[in-house]
């Protein structure tokens, strides 16, 4: 029994190895190449270790935000990333995302898939702190990379300032200094012309 | 107070990136290419998600495991990655990462620094479950993307199956169950050409 059970999870584990190949639209600033998503799901994790205190909520459970995070990104595997300013691409997101999140999650013992799903589910869904507490982190880290790259993958893709606020304004709920700080490094990317008005 | 320590958080978290350009010698299986400590910590923390229950301890502080996994290669951002069998490498391996170690942490906020450093001193040391069981992790991945990769690490640096053994035999103290598990694999790559005698 705990042969086949590690057998099956170890199944899943180089399942999960896709995740490397990945491939975002924000890129490195060492070397301008596109960021993968389990560079990114690391750094988020790392992120939710530090910045705790600046949370929205009281008392978050850190834990449960590193298993979200470590786990977010692996419907990507068979949805692909959409980038976030994609309009069309965003259409069609959550019925790929669903259908990926079926399949992948379902390769791991049952009551592990049911426990990874209802983490995604918690992640996408925003409704907990510690869901919100993630989520203000996967949007603020591309703003951050962004800012050091010259604005990279915003003027590739023609984005507007509006459009990141839009976008991102969700972070405040989450982390509300990291949306006052984020809001400064935008202007500041407007005035250096890496971020179109 | 706020604005000033989360600016010196984000400047770790920026120094923290230069992970993702430590390449390792394990390969991925997919294309080939190097895989990096950012990828490879990533990888780790899934894995420490998912096989708790085959930790050699009853008890596990997961959330304490997370963290020392996640930052567990930060060092090698100034220190390099040394190879597992590269002996002259690893004659001075300590010294390289205890300095990188003292600058790297050092960044943040004291007593933030002083938590990361513990648990990097922890993982260092395996004298606690949590460390054992995060270190045991740590050198199964390896073997098991070279399994993958017919033992393209392995055969690059021409490695032994005694030397793989004596290498990563204390996964056994970590993961018993992952031990056995992994001799079998070591004998499989012995008996399919991927790994000498």
């Amino acid at each position: 029994m705990t042969v086949a059970r590690l057998e099956q999870q170890l199944s899943f584990i180089m399942e999960a190895e896709g995740l490397k190949q990945i491939f975002r639209q924000t890129v490195l600033p060492a070397d301008r190449r596109a960021e993968n998503d389990a560079e990114h799901s690391w750094h988020l994790s790392l992120m939710a270790i530090l910045l705790s205190e600046h949370a929205g909520a009281d008392q978050l459970d850190l834990l449960r935000v590193l298993k979200m995070l470590l786990i977010h990104d692996i419907v990507e595997i068979d949805a692909g990333d959409t980038f976030a300013y994609d309009e069309a691409g965003n259409r069609d997101k959550e019925e790929r995302e669903q259908a990926a999140a079926d399949r992948l999650f379902n390769l791991l013992p049952d009551e592990q898939a049911i426990d990874l799903r209802a983490l995604w589910d918690e992640f996408e869904a925003r409704e907990t702190e510690e869901a919100r507490y993630a989520a203000a982190l996967d949007r603020f880290q591309p703003i951050l990379l962004n800012c050091c790259t010259e604005g990279a993958a915003w003027r590739r893709h023609g984005v507007k300032k509006d459009q990141v606020i839009a976008r991102n304004e969700h972070i405040k709920e989450g982390i509300p200094a990291l949306w006052e700080h984020a809001l400064g490094m935008i202007d500041e990317a407007v005035d250096s012309g890496y971020l179109d008005k």
